[in-house]
């Protein structure tokens, strides 16, 4: 049978190694393993959500409330805005789907920086759009910008903090840089980490209401899946112009929400307290990683995010040693897969933290 | 700014009416309500899927195993397929939105049922695709061969029980079609409500395994919200040949499937006797319906499904009455929209039926 053509471009994403697939490939106990590939948070979610949910498992059986009403009407007191710029998604990733289906095509360009979330690439292919990539690790803006004059993208993608380097950008040198840009190409501003970098500095801080009602031509894009803790439970959301959610919703599938989904993040956005003290204890555990990369002689780089990225020596394979720490049930993420000898480490618990300089001196 | 042309023809899709949206809208009491418009069961899921649900709860902030092992190893067993020919979706909308996407573009035609699910005509839409209809509301499979001579489609729908109508092929019929199909087509069989048609009549009941292996040009579709209980979970299923899987897998999103829905599904699977029991009530249920519309003198579509479609007389319409209705807290589903004077309604339980039949005797 025959299928259309750009699917052949397509690769699979490779997700972070889940803890049970270890299990059966190792036959490792579930609870000798540690895992720090996903950037999830390692302090679970809001017990105040845990609670709800538990409560809340006669309504499985129900459709979701498809106009979402009650989680848009707190995301809006959220970033005093209206529900109007709000469009939920299946995760961010799934905002990313819709705006690269509604704006680009097979003969258009998207512009991404040279290392950054897979999924932009992903997508494009989905619509066999071609993926222009800047030359450097981290954002450089002025490169960004001649790289637009040349290519002229239907779409750029700036992740800020950036994943899987967990460098950020200054809100700035964004601004600065959005200033220079027609207003018929689609900015995205990706902040799925946002609630790190605006807790460790607040220059890296971009406020949706503030940089949306500035630039009409910018979608920011944030989750549940981190600070919040809910990457179990699929959801993500777009903010920007009404006219860009109105064309955005077309694309919205019914119902991509499950119900307890919509329930869970709703009630996660009232319990403040628990992203505060997540991100709080996250940064104190990554001081551990910074000491730990001066023991190994390692490079670390500077990280907005809850991971932090390590750079290793030439004579280090990132490959071998990330698999060698699996067979001892510590799953990390390799980056050879984006040409860096590198692994990325989510910033897990005191203990789990503990378990990884264990393993790792071990091994290193 | 610009978006992509083909946007300019999708209108969103229209959900039956929350219960949250009376409440809000009428001002009625959500005890009061009674919602019979989206094809749930009734009776909601099995308490073994709650208990487990309400007991994982601290799995939210866990991505789900994009393998999803567990789901596809139950689903391999129920239907004694291999976890190759099987793609896991966010209810089984997504995986029509996978095939269209991977199958149909701008330049093709996708057949379908004069009424039907209404998803096939926006997923098409998306991928800026025609959609070629049948003239009659039941599934007349001559008059789809004839039309499949003319349009060359590249992917026909049947919807078996068909949706809003609740009518259902015999599995001999579509045999006899799918035959005469030449092996670049893609023939659909959508049997989200199979459970409840084979239990009524042997001669409807679809079994995927027979199906795929016989024919390798035809996708089973499957769904977990309507006999299963889990429609808030979003999780449906296809099930075809090696080849057309591994085609729709590269249109898949990572983390399709929150963490939750997993589980419930696997769960949901396991407990048959739920799904046996839900059935024969349904069917116990539906005679009232028979004898209401007898009563009412208003015609009723021999139903295979969940629900009935009541075909209003003349003096009747269809838009006011599920509007007086809803003003008294019931929700059903108007048909207008497909171009027919009829209301469909969920079976629902005892209770809910006779305030239905309460309500409905007073406005008809």
């Amino acid at each position: 049978m025959q299928f259309n053509n750009h699917l052949e471009d397509i690769q699979t994403y490779e997700a972070g190694k889940p803890i049970e697939l270890v299990v059966r490939e190792f036959g490792i106990e579930p609870k000798d393993i540690v895992k720090l590939a996903s950037n999830e948070n390692p302090y679970g979610c809001s017990q105040k959500v845990k609670d709800a949910v538990g409560q809340l498992v006669s309504n499985m059986s129900l459709y979701p409330d498809d106009s979402m009403h009650k989680l848009k009407q707190a995301l809006g007191e959220r970033f005093d805005i209206s529900e109007e710029n709000l469009i939920i998604g299946s995760g961010s990733d799934q905002v990313i789907e819709f705006l690269i289906h509604a704006k680009a095509h097979s003969n258009s360009k998207i512009l991404i920086n040279n290392v950054t979330f897979a999924m932009y690439e992903i997508y494009a292919k989905h619509v066999g759009a071609q993926i222009v990539r800047t030359s450097t690790q981290h954002h450089h803006l002025e490169e960004f910008y001649q790289s637009y004059l040349e290519h002229k993208p239907e779409i750029i993608f700036l992740c800020t903090p950036n994943n899987p380097t967990g460098d950020a950008l200054d809100k700035q040198e964004v601004y600065d840089f959005i200033q220079k840009i027609d207003q018929n190409t689609l900015v995205v501003v990706d902040g799925a980490y946002m609630e790190y970098a605006g807790y460790k500095d607040k220059n890296k801080h971009i406020e949706p209401k503030e940089l949306t009602e500035r630039f009409k031509n910018v979608i920011y894009l944030g989750t549940f899946s981190k600070a919040y803790g809910l990457g179990g439970m699929r959801v993500g959301y777009g903010i920007a112009d009404t006219k860009i959610i109105k064309q955005l919703y077309k694309l919205r599938p019914p119902f991509n929400i499950t119900t307890l989904s919509l329930e869970a993040a709703t009630i996660a956005l009232g319990d403040r307290e628990f992203v505060k003290s997540s991100i709080a204890d996250n940064f104190t555990q990554m001081k551990r990683y910074k000491e730990f990369a001066k023991e190994q002689k390692i490079d670390i780089i500077e990280s907005y995010t809850n991971f932090v990225t390590l750079i290793l020596n030439d004579d280090q394979n990132s490959t071998e040693i990330s698999n060698l720490l699996l067979r001892k049930g510590m799953i990390v993420r390799d980056l050879s897969s984006y040409s860096m000898n590198a692994i990325r480490v989510t910033v897990g618990t005191k203990e789990q933290n503990s378990r990884f300089f264990d393993l790792a001196s071990d091994i290193l």
